[in-house]
């Protein structure tokens, strides 16, 4: 327990930042209720309304800004409501099914084995990247929307967040559930205060509409087309993401656990889907219009409260609070499910370690990177980012529901009463199985045909992209793997049997010049009681030659051998001449024995040549060779 | 000499750029005969003659670009031309006096010691960098004057021929002579064609003036002052830099060095005059202008040959070639300089090292990267650099003409005939001591003058930063001689008995896991023959259980000590246990051996956790604490 003192005053900038580290004991196990689990694992999928009716019109103004036209919005949102309808239905069976967490990582490994599981990881960690990259996007843009002043800055604004949220997350949020209510619930309530008193207006017939937006301008018009439309609908299908959290995160319930998900994955779904119908029905109300320079939500605020109303500012700050929890989220699943594919063997191991708070910490900083780096290329346009979106969520939304399908159809085929230990879950017959099979069924199959809708509409403005991406990161988890499979064979003691005899060690001592070190690195060979000799690489002859005389006057003992390096070369003699001795004795232990001037600081020590890293580069290929450092502190 | 031939087929890619690698007994000793020696030292001082007029004229264009405002031109021009006739003069005493060599840098150490050898190495390190950038953006400027269209490339032209300049003076080049000879007289024959052309056409009065040039637009126009006026000669002093590279290289000259090296100065010189005064007549008669697009080189040779004359391309590509040559003399230059330095111990001993190649390989590339990056940060123009240039010219030439004063005044106090061996040269009495020195005194002052009127009328368009630059550079480089001072006497033997008595050898085996690897651990720990436990730092208690039962059941034999870690750290709790094991016997050894897997690729090696590399960083921090890693190779 002496360590757990130990660290306490180390990296006060770092602390500062981070606060104290953790003791692994300390790992929350809290669970929460359904209004607090609600806040927590919607604010993803609320937030999106936020964006989508705005995707929807941007697309529809193609064929021109006429009443018309943009009136299409709403059978669209109807559409993309039913479609969200149905994939509730099916995930709340995953929700039953996977009591321990039904995300599509682990229902596709469960039931399609590890190739559709690492898909669906490859297309859940893109799209996460995405939500932060979309959600902070929208989020600066509401803010600017009211502070036209700050349009200039929103890329800077945009990565501020990611950088703000990337420190929240090192230090870890012990009391999540709180902190999101409070932006969750007052968004809740900003909007459908200004959804009913604009409602209010519209049957009162007081409702203006909005004036002073700077359209978007299309140089040259689209007719309306089904392409179009098809289009129009992908873009507003952006408003489903995040609507997989809660069975990515049944353990966090109350008990009963799966019970309380499932009730606060229908209060979701129900919100989700007024809020955004409300809202494209709104927007047509004011004769919304899509811009570049306001948003939406913005319009529709300043036209029901007015520009100079509080209410108005304060939708927009509910509305910039939402999106930025939804980046959050990302913050919370990118590093979980890295660690997961990792501590699988797909990713590098090295997601899989807590930090001092606990947290997944180069889970966090890889996610702030890319989403970074996409947010300053896109220059935080939500409708440029948008192509890129969602295409992965569908996709792991079918293999999830296939996965269920076939789940499904296992349950159905046991026999009644039976009970089958699976992989992750107890399976066991049930007499609704055809019922519910058909409903997971409907679900996989809308949800692929959106997946194809949003890859064929929008193949060229950017899903090509993930269309690439997605099967290559695939390709790489599995090279990885494949790697991490072959050193476990090779490390396995499997029917080895340990050869644990001593064998003959042999100590070069490798000598640059004669000075205080080269006794501590004498005294130390001579100490270890091995034969040894002393290894000199003469780059320099007149050097070699003071080397030797001091080596006679000083030392005094052991031989000393010189190698020419007509080519001034270090590693490469002393490689060939190790590589020499070895061959007399294959089965012995060479120890190669050096210095190393350790200096107080990295500015010092840069100023020195640290061969020894390098030494142990070249020799760490050869078998049965040790390579000791021997440090010679230099003080200041 | 089996060395010699191990390296030939590493590394393909490198040996394909820089080619084979040069036994030290390969370094060239070739000496050159006068016309060789003016086209190697002379090309940096003659291709400034490119653009010093220019310069002249650009700041004269600040009162307008009237007739009487650019003749102005003239008289500066021959201000300068004495001042270079001065300067001339001066050094060609340095040469007789230095017959080794007599760079700033060795007269300044050699009459005033370190400080002020410092302080005109960093002049010069400074304007070296400055040389590359100034003379490739000038060189790309004449290019872009022929070829317009590669205008907005310019910023790219000129990186790649750093880059390009980088690789050819990192393979080494050999015949040096021979490569400057042909740029540099082809420059000069068609200076030399084109002005005699030229004035034949002002005699016969044939000669139109300049038309269709694009002229520096200023919003407010001065009115001509003084100021305005010191400001253009201080631009166009940029044609004395590169005059002192005669006499830092005398001793590549034939033998007599010093009489060879001293004509070849005065051609040199006369060349450099009569070029300038040439060019900057002719831009008087042709009524050349400041522009940004086309050099005045180029108004000159168009309005001369007429712009389709392939007479007019020739002059263009001579001019850019020289400048690119007097850039390469500063790849010469700066390692040179920079070797020289750190072998006094005031830069990084990494820069005396000779490549494969036998060049300084961290002084090119580091000079490579440092005019790129001013490059990318002026964009390419000339103009914007010239303000950073030669004021570390003309403090170096400062310093060494003052030196030379002191010299020659302790000549002329010996008695005559007496001979005293200084450090750098035999000193002895001259009875034209008095002359030469006052002729010293009036370089000093004259360089002196200009160097103040160079750092007052361009002190805000960038001198300060030179000015500021120059003293912090100097402070780093007395930094960096402290440090390696202090090392120096903490290495030293001096009054020191070795104590080479045996002493106790403790071994400790750190273990992660216990597989194939651990066997060899414990193997080499065995065989070591000292008394050894095996450290296990426990994060998770899971593992820890299964690696003390996999220890009991493969190893089953040493003491396994499990150190608890409740922060998951690693290095600190291994350092601790260190700590207290010393303390019991705080004159032995302690032997750390730990594992490392070695991966045939870097791509493989990041898959792990490589923390060998860590705990050596935290353990060489203590006293009689040896760390050895064994690597286990992971074969594909």
């Amino acid at each position: 327990m002496q360590t757990a003192n130990a660290r306490v005053n180390h990296f006060s900038i770092r602390r500062l930042l981070l606060g104290q580290p953790l003791q692994t004991k300390e790992l929350p196990h809290q669970a929460v209720n359904r209004p607090i689990g609600l806040a927590v694992f919607a604010s993803d999928a609320i937030s999106s309304t936020a964006y989508a009716t705005e995707e929807i019109l941007i697309i529809l103004s193609m064929a021109g800004v006429s009443a018309a036209v943009l009136s299409l919005s709403v059978p669209i949102a109807i559409a993309i409501a039913v479609l969200l309808a149905i994939v509730t239905i099916s995930y709340r069976q995953t929700i039953y099914t996977y009591p321990n967490g039904g995300g599509a990582y682990i229902v596709a490994r469960d039931n399609f084995g590890e190739v559709a599981a690492q898909i669906a990881g490859a297309a859940l960690l893109t799209d996460y990247i995405l939500t932060v990259a979309v959600s902070i996007s929208s989020g600066v843009a509401q803010i600017t929307s009211g502070f036209p002043a700050l349009l200039p800055y929103r890329v800077e604004l945009a990565v501020g967040f990611i950088i703000m949220m990337m420190v929240i997350n090192l230090r870890g949020v012990k009391e999540s559930g709180r902190i999101f209510a409070v932006p969750t619930y007052f968004f809740l309530a900003m909007m459908f205060l200004t959804l009913g008193i604009g409602f209010i207006r519209v049957l009162t017939g007081t409702l203006p509409t909005v004036t002073g937006v700077e359209v978007i301008k299309h140089d040259v018009l689209q007719p309306v087309t089904l392409f179009l439309i098809l289009r129009a609908f992908s873009s507003g299908s952006a408003a489903l993401t995040g609507i997989e959290a809660i069975s990515n995160g049944i353990t966090a319930f109350k008990e009963p656990r799966s019970h309380n998900a499932a009730v606060t994955l229908l209060w979701m779904s129900g919100i989700l889907i007024t809020l955004f119908l409300g809202i494209t029905v709104m927007a047509q109300q004011i004769h919304a219009m899509p811009s570049h320079t306001e948003t939406v939500i913005s319009q529709i605020a300043r036209t029901v409260h007015g520009a100079d109303s509080i209410l108005y500012l304060l939708t927009l700050a509910g509305t910039s609070l939402i999106l930025l929890m939804a980046a959050n989220t990302s913050f919370a699943d990118f590093p979980r499910l890295a660690a997961l594919a990792a501590s699988d063997g797909f990713l590098p191991r090295q997601l899989t370690y807590r930090g001092g708070r606990l947290v997944f910490s180069w889970g966090i900083v890889i996610l702030a990177l890319l989403a970074s780096m996409l947010v300053i290329l896109m220059q935080a346009n939500t409708t440029a980012l948008i192509p890129l979106y969602a295409i992965g969520v569908f996709l792991s939304f079918t293999i999830s529901q296939s996965g269920m399908v076939k789940h499904l159809w296992k349950m159905g085929h046991l026999k009644p009463g039976e009970k089958v230990q699976g992989l992750e879950t107890i399976l066991e017959y049930d007499p609704h199985w055809a019922k519910k099979m058909v409903i997971s069924a409907i679900g996989a199959v809308a949800t692929f045909i959106v997946m194809m809708i949003f890859a064929v509409t929008k193949f060229t403005s950017g899903a090509w992209f993930v269309i690439v991406l997605i099967p290559s990161l695939v390709l790489v988890f599995f090279r990885i793997h494949r790697h991490y499979q072959r050193v476990a064979r090779a490390l396995s003691m499997e029917g080895v049997r340990p050869d644990l005899r001593e064998r003959p060690v042999q100590t070069i001592v490798l000598i640059d010049d004669v000075h205080n070190e080269t006794t501590r690195l004498v005294n130390f060979a001579k100490s270890l009681g091995h034969p040894w000799t002393a290894l000199h690489v003469s780059v320099n002859p007149e050097k070699t030659r003071i080397v030797r005389k001091k080596w006679a006057e000083r030392i005094g003992e052991g031989e000393l051998v010189v190698l020419d390096s007509p080519y001034r070369l270090l590693s490469d003699p002393i490689a060939q001449y190790v590589q020499q001795v070895r061959e007399k004795d294959p089965e012995g232990f060479i120890h190669v024995v050096m210095g190393h001037l350790a200096m107080p600081n990295f500015w010092e020590q840069v100023l020195h040549q640290n061969s020894a890293l390098i030494f142990n580069l070249t020799l760490s290929q050869m078998e049965n060779v040790a390579v000791t450092i021997i440090p010679f502190q230099i003080r200041t």
